[in-house]
């Protein structure tokens, strides 16, 4: 349901920490958060609200955006992040309303054909040549400021800045790549009339580029795909009327905060600095994101003991965060990331929130299986805002 | 989803008892729950399906309307009942199809400025002479009938009784009262054309009562605000097919169950004259509602100790009822309503489900953290119903 309406504000404060992929399963019999010696989680979950949140649905492995949309109240099957603005955030691009956002691919072309939609996965060196390369012989076209920013290997990502904002109806344009190799390209085809300008603009793009890349033994080409624009979502501040701010190290949580209007903070480092971080802004907003990273990195790489460390060294400074004493915190995961699986999954997430009006006492840890026994049973993520706003006193009554 | 369709008849009875805000949190490390000595309502809940339920959603802490317009099955978002409605059931008003109800407020104007929204809350014994006053020297206007009752302090509550049956598109009227003081009063204007024969009562109405106040000092205005019909809800004889009961020592509570087509009986005093009434009417109805108010009340005033007790005495009652031998029998609340939120609140509220067809033994106690280990587990409030007309056997078998 749409709580928009009952929102109040308050004095209250609300510390929100995404253990990024936190959720795991057993080798061995036990999973990281059960193998992690943590008293201060443990400690704190035996006086909290737990239970575990479903991401997006049941079986359902989100991305990242999905994620984060999640448990910040945005039905992700509702608010969908466009690829080229997800690739965008993901390098630390500052998206605006009027941009466009692609996902590019450099590719091998030959005689009209495609042999190597990733031109043999160039290194990332010769990418950043490339595309810089790229970006100074194609500064704009038809006054449509060209940026250009180099992923890994044949990725980066192209953002058309047009002189006017953009909506999603004007990026409604079909991929150029054909998807399977022995093929030619597809044409960059606009789906309605309001997005020719865009595919217009992707046409010449491409031509350009090609130009510049004649030479290239392998990445002679380029694939476009993804076009999108930044979707159009209520704020924190419209939405829940808090003052919001966000403490992420990487680019791509920055951006799916900044898009959800929250403060991007400015941090460099890992657990240590955005808890530092914290304790300096404390008194500045409502609600404070931190996004811890690596423990999502460790599961990507099957690195059990990893994992297992991260979660321990996050427990470490967890008495600092408390000793803040906000009004209501909660520790959760965007998703599960299990080492077995070395991917993101589809498990529900451990969920922890601590408010003085718990009942508290039903869970001895903060593991997958013990927050089983919480209070909060299996939710969706997308009901923890509007528990965390009841729990701050920030939801009128429903009704008379 | 809806049941009615699947819904036969058959001999089976259910008791189905309502401990207003019965849910409630720890002081002292126990609940209410916890804290009260209850043998009868522990001895049911281990032979009983136990779980929670959540009245509107998560997070969201329901009026009375709308919480029990959920444990009877009815979606709060759904069936809203209109302030005024509400406010006219409260006062034991018996609402019919040609009626228009409002809440209105005893005011302070000065100059054509509310100086005081609420009169300076003048005692409830002039509120009582000035109603009296105003309904003998207005009975009617245009053909429309006017019935009044006093509330508390500044509150009562208007009725417009028309010749001819009115919806809920008929009063589509805004506020008069201009929610801060120092502003003039608002005009009640109507939203819609069905509306403007309502809005017209209401100008002639505060017109009369200016002038019949006109010497007071401190109650020379009224404000009006809440128009509103009564809902076109289905019955519960239509939805269920039911015949049902309600037995409710509060005029609100006997206002909701009227609006569900429920038999409200008369019935004064507490929870004894509500048992011994269940008693006399056992053998005439398939549904019986029995709501018990003061646990709410308790918990409201912050009694940690009242609530107990109230507790306790509706469990020394208990066995008379069990001794009904009822096919199902129904032990919840509304909504929560912890002493030491001093309010309702957004807490799941424990739920009892006895019947011949449960698997029990899994829980200690009717209590908040024993019902998170019952069988069914958290539930929304709208699934109730269907649980309990399937544990009569009154529901059909769904497809082949």
């Amino acid at each position: 349901m749409d709580i928009s309406s009952l929102v109040q504000k308050n004095n209250t404060k609300i510390v929100f920490v995404i253990l990024d992929g936190v959720g795991g399963l057993p080798i061995n019999g036990k999973t990281e958060l059960e193998a992690a010696n943590k008293p201060n989680l443990d400690a704190l979950a035996r006086v909290s609200a737990c239970g575990l949140h479903i991401p997006v649905y049941y079986g359902i492995t989100p991305g990242s955006g999905p994620g984060h949309f999640g448990v910040f109240g945005y039905d992700p099957l509702q608010y969908e992040i466009g690829r080229g603005v997800l690739e965008a955030l993901g390098l630390g691009i500052e998206l605006k309303k009027t941009d466009v956002a692609l996902r590019c691919n450099y590719a091998t072309i030959k005689n009209g054909i495609i042999v190597d939609r990733r031109a043999g996965r160039i290194p990332t060196e010769k990418n950043i040549e490339l595309t810089e390369r790229l970006s100074n012989q194609i500064k704009e076209i038809d006054g449509v400021e060209i940026i250009l920013k180099p992923g890994k290997e044949h990725r980066f990502c192209l953002v058309m800045r047009f002189p006017k904002v953009i909506n999603e109806n004007n990026a409604m344009v079909t991929d150029t790549d054909p998807q399977k190799e022995r093929k030619p390209p597809a044409e960059p085809l606009a789906l309605n009339e309001e997005s020719k300008e865009v595919s217009e603009i992707a046409k010449k793009f491409i031509k350009k580029a090609e130009e510049i890349l004649k030479n290239e033994e392998r990445a002679n080409y380029v694939l476009l795909r993804g076009f999108s624009a930044l979707p159009h979502i209520p704020s924190f501040e419209e939405k829940y009327a808090l003052k919001a701010c966000s403490i992420a190290v990487y680019p791509m949580y920055r951006g799916i905060t900044r898009l959800l209007g929250m403060e991007t903070l400015p941090v460099e480092g890992d657990i240590k600095e955005e808890v530092e971080m914290l304790k300096k802004v404390y008194k500045d907003y409502d609600f404070i994101f931190v996004h811890i990273k690596k423990t999502d990195s460790f599961g990507e790489d099957g690195n059990f003991e990893g994992k297992i460390k991260k979660i321990e060294e996050f427990d470490s400074f967890l008495p600092e965060i408390i000793s803040l004493n906000p009004d209501t915190v909660v520790i959760t995961g965007d998703h599960s990331t299990p080492s077995l699986l070395k991917a993101h999954s589809w498990h529900p997430v451990p969920l922890l929130i601590k408010s003085p009006y718990v009942l508290g006492g039903t869970v001895n840890a903060f593991t997958e299986r013990e927050c089983l026994k919480g209070e909060l049973g299996i939710i969706p993520a997308t009901a923890i805002m509007p528990m965390v706003l009841a729990n701050t006193l920030r939801l009128r009554k429903f009704g008379a």
